[in-house]
């Protein structure tokens, strides 16, 4: 009898959890993975599972999906819409959502997983799967790394991964060498001198140094980075205050910073703390800005031989050109982690997740930008079907191509 | 035997509740007056107090203490600072402390009742104390009249108040006519796109939308209003996003507004609408900003006739020299609602709360604005002494010039 | 046979001149006055005009009028109105106007001074007239002065001005005490790095460096100075590049700075240099930028008790209630070099050129400051009567006052 | 006797002219390509020369060099650089520059059809010399097929141009596809309402509107543009005010664009116009802003198969690997008018005019982007040789590679 992978999907999508939360996630995934014949570890990296199947002489081979929410109140209106909330790091109530997709990776991986296991007697080697935790802090695959498991499990001679997307679902993106920009996520504290509303003249606002900060953050992007380079710099988060009559003496931005390479890296980073120092310097502050890093991700690049295996693959399971090149994706993934530990070779693909009548109707009608919900959105949700069913043979595939 | 009025003092100070929230300092305060032989009613404008001393024939004097504290974290390293937290509107937990003072005006008030209940032998009239909450909100003193308090009471012949400042202790600033700002307290909600902060392109950023309006805004301030105009522009809090790497839908900001007249008021309240639409507009913004007006508060219009009878009272009775006109004030009070509603004259005076040595050598250096801490700074406290002394003496001294 | 002074005035309207530029203008005053029988010194200052009457014994009184117009070409569609133009200082061709109304400051002056002539009988005295150049500039009484007019003519016990207004005709106003501000106007140059509009990245951009120091500078008055203090910090003109592909390698910025005091001065000084430097090393400058001071005005503060002299005898020249108190104006001045060099008392007062029917109806409709042209504008044009009748008189009647 | 090419390149690059303006240069051209036994038409789209060799049947190839300088002041300190002034088309002195090497690709083209007279028994067909007018401008292309030279002369076959740029002399840069972006020059007028620098609150001050709108166009590319889409919105000029102390009325703002395709070119404007307006109305500008287009330029994109030959002929005729692809642009040219009006392919190459131990050196100081002056920089020079030997042998072979 086989897992009832809509229903998996459902049940996910209206219990999303916090990233190093996700504890129902988890064991749900985990039981699913044991009651398929795996051995299956839980806790690895806070909240991380890892499942393995051996089977036989052969190549080792990493699947991994990732698996946590985040905090964004769902607005898709959708009867399995989730009303979740969670205490967040700063102890805040928030909404959280399924906003990127990860109920769909935990689906296609369980569903990926009882495939290879009902074809085990076609194919042989070692499967690792890795249902990891925290993606959206950048922080889960580091943890799984630092929990011990390169060390504890075979090592990998291919590492893989998939992402849904906003592609019309039956469509399979993948791009040899850089998929995915570097990134780093940084948050800036400016330090002002508080004061009364009413007397602006004792105090040094923060409120309008962080608003100069985030209109001369700007330029890095419109001025400072060649044209022909793929470069980000947003500010994600802005807070000061409490109340409109008191200026208060600090102010905080988060940053997300995006580069195609580490020499934009440096080049970003710099600009980022000379025009903070600096916007700091005009407001007359008392006190240096101050900067802490909270995640660093590696670019995502793709192996460019495992990929060709993978998109050679991928168009005979699933129809000639399914497989498009979707171009350097400006996003980031922590993935490639587990590969660059390993040192092995890495292919991380998207499909796609939009019903394919309603992306050819915004096609045409030249709105797809505007009105096809990304990652992140409050209306993304990807189409349960014919989604789950391309993720479950895109991965189910993809293992295969490696395996003996 | 006397009540101990530092002791009071510093527990007020210690224990600091949010605007309606007061609910033990309104207790402590009823307790006091009802000790002192007043009748007392609590619960006045939800936590609002009133104490009622008829002693014959004669005029009715309001004389009106506020009692909240703010939610700033005390910085100020005293061993009486308070490390109060506390839930604000918005269910947030935050600090509070006194970091206006309301916890002297309360002091000085129930030193003053004491040492009128003293002498009550040689003046006649009805005294009525409101013990006031919520200032902060500029909403607490109409919560007390929309609670009814002009029928039940009776009707003041003169209204007095006064606030501690950061003048050295011992002088007294009163001025006739104009004496604080009228003010607005106004909440904006920008409305932008959200979406993930490595695909711009796909929002409408609500982060550059309002750092872009907070820069905009100075220019009401620099630009618009007459430079011998007393006005202010001022964002107190602003607040986007949760996360370094999604871009948020929204964006607040709450804005705190000061002009010295109505004819000004219409100008600034126009011009902020004027650039917040404008620079939604130039976002591409597909939805109107919003705007919630959170209070506003009248002139505070000090009768002159009166304050010169108050001047002169002072005067004789603190001291010659000790009255001086500290020019009008930016800030703004709802203490003005009592007597406008009322019909009857205002006296509203401030008095220094600084240690005169102290405040002498900031003056030596220049560094008055620099060093001395103003109302709702984490460094602001009052020294107890002369403060206590002078604030029970003037409003002692402010009532009896207006009894038989 | 007198002087037809609205054919002055029209004339010189006509023909304005840039300042130290002046010489058909001083030709013209230097004629009537040596045609009214003083003596005249010309080229005093580059342009300026010194006319000497002695008549007899007495006190020395020295009467100043300003003569320069300004780069602005007239829109005011006036039968009269100028269509002149000049070479400035930069070598730029531009249209000059009267702007400021110091064509109606000399032919006022020649108008007081036949009449003055007329009455010498009855008065004693020595009147020096001051025909300025360069006011414009704050640059024509220092060159008056500098010419060595302290030695070579009797120095003055007073010294008396006046300029036209956007007041009422008939109202003449005059403020004890602290009546125009101090000045300063600054140049700054801002380094960059030019290159092509297409390469950004390879340049370091003044224009976006000019820009945002110009929305910086607006928070000088917005946040730094007391909303109580008069001072303005405005950006006058703003040059940078030559077309729309080429980026530029500087940009130019022209500051005009007003204040109180010396204390504000040395504030807003600092503020000034401290955000131009700070949004020069957030572009990431390769060279600092650099300051030049173009002029440096004193405030004009009239004597109080002369003051009070001239304001009793205009009131009895011109109709009781007459002159009013306009306040502290944000303009400045140049004429009290005259008065401080020479250690003398000041009255400076201004005087209305508004046709008193037009300013009542805008006054009516709410719309003086739209709808009435000011100082500077390329719609003023004072109202030739009774704005040159009422100028006469007060300046004759004013010299006469400190005439024995 | 042959042609001492370095002596008429350093003579051009002595006497550089403006735009519509190169009299000069289009008579030296013009002389050279009559000695060489070319027809000539002179004066072809005011300042345009086109040469005309036939030389048996064969195709047609038109060849083109453009000749204007730039208004820059040169500060290479070269012997040979220029202290030219002109007067612009706003009747402003300024001085004029080489700064894009237009001087270089005369130079090179005489010597190339030099080469090609000498060897013309070794090829056949029709070469039509196309020295254009007012590259920089983006107009002269338009002027010379306005003035009717495509039916005056024969049709091309293919259009071929050539560019010095910052590579090292020696190598080739050439794109099949798109190479260069399709650009617009923009004039924004912005309207305020002046007055007196004193009185900043009766103005609407286009200063900081220009400010403001600078800041505000730089969220185009940082917010709007995809991250992986190459477009550019340069400001290049601003202009506004004549003094410190008036508030001009009106600021200018001159914008290049630039974008990949027509879809990106619609997106920018309507953003533009968006911006403009919306940072207009913030101001509460009582007119609209007005928007004049100074030039549109198509999209330069390289016939792929035509590319494909000349990169063969060119490593054949100056060693493999010495052509490279230097990727997309954002540079614009007006060169690919001729083909698109004639229906023709086009091949538009880069050469490098670095001397290569100079590039060599900075590449290894990884300071290229610092240190090289790119095409429109005061500092830009093509090192004489060995740039002129091999733009005569790139745009000779070029030809030869279409003739018969």
């Amino acid at each position: 009898m086989s897992i009832d992978l809509e229903a998996l999907y459902l049940d996910l999508h209206r219990h999303p959890e916090l990233s190093f939360q996700e504890t129902r996630t988890a064991s749900i995934a985990a039981g699913h993975l044991r009651d398929l014949g795996l051995e299956v570890e839980e806790g690895v990296g806070i909240t991380g599972v890892v499942g393995l199947l051996r089977n036989g002489e052969g190549p080792v081979v990493w699947a991994r999906a990732d698996m946590d929410g985040l905090p964004v109140e769902e607005l898709t209106g959708l009867p399995y819409a989730s009303t979740a909330t969670g205490v967040d790091p700063a102890g805040n109530t928030v909404p959280i959502m399924h906003a990127c997709g990860h109920d769909m990776h935990v689906t296609a991986m369980i569903g990926a997983v009882e495939r290879l296991v009902a074809e085990r007697a076609d194919w042989s080697g070692t499967l690792v799967v890795l249902i990891q935790p925290a993606e959206e802090y950048g922080a889960g695959a580091r943890a799984m790394l630092d929990a011990g498991i390169l060390g504890r499990y075979p090592r990998p001679d291919i590492v893989l991964g998939q992402h849904v997307t906003p592609l019309p679902a039956g469509v399979i993106g993948v791009r040899p060498g850089p998929q995915m920009a570097a990134a780093d996520g940084i948050t800036v504290t400016l330090h002002g001198r508080g004061g009364h509303g009413s007397r602006p003249h004792t105090t040094i606002d923060p409120v309008v140094m962080a608003a100069a900060t985030v209109m001369r953050l700007q330029t890095i992007a419109s001025r400072e980075l060649d044209p022909r380079e793929v470069g980000v710099v947003s500010v994600g988060s802005i807070h000061a205050g409490t109340k409109n009559n008191i200026i208060p003496a600090d102010a905080t931005l988060e940053l997300s910073l995006r580069y195609p390479d580490d020499a934009a890296r440096e080049r970003v980073l710099a600009a980022v703390e000379r025009i903070v120092r600096a916007e700091s310097a005009a407001s007359g502050a008392e006190r240096e800005p101050e900067f802490h890093t909270e995640h660093t991700l590696p670019p995502t690049i793709n192996d460019v031989e495992a990929t060709s295996r993978v998109t050679a693959a991928l168009n005979r399971a699933l129809g000639d050109g399914t497989v498009i090149d979707p171009g350097m994706f400006t996003g980031s993934e922590d993935v490639s982690w587990f590969a660059r530990d390993a040192g092995a070779p890495l292919v991380f693909w998207f499909w796609g997740g939009v019903d394919p009548a309603t992306f050819a109707a915004a096609e045409a009608a030249g709105t797809v930008s505007a009105s096809i919900p990304t990652n992140h959105s409050a209306y993304f949700a990807p189409a349960p079907h014919p989604t789950i069913e391309v993720g479950v043979t895109a991965m189910a595939t993809a293992v295969r191509e490696f395996m003996g």
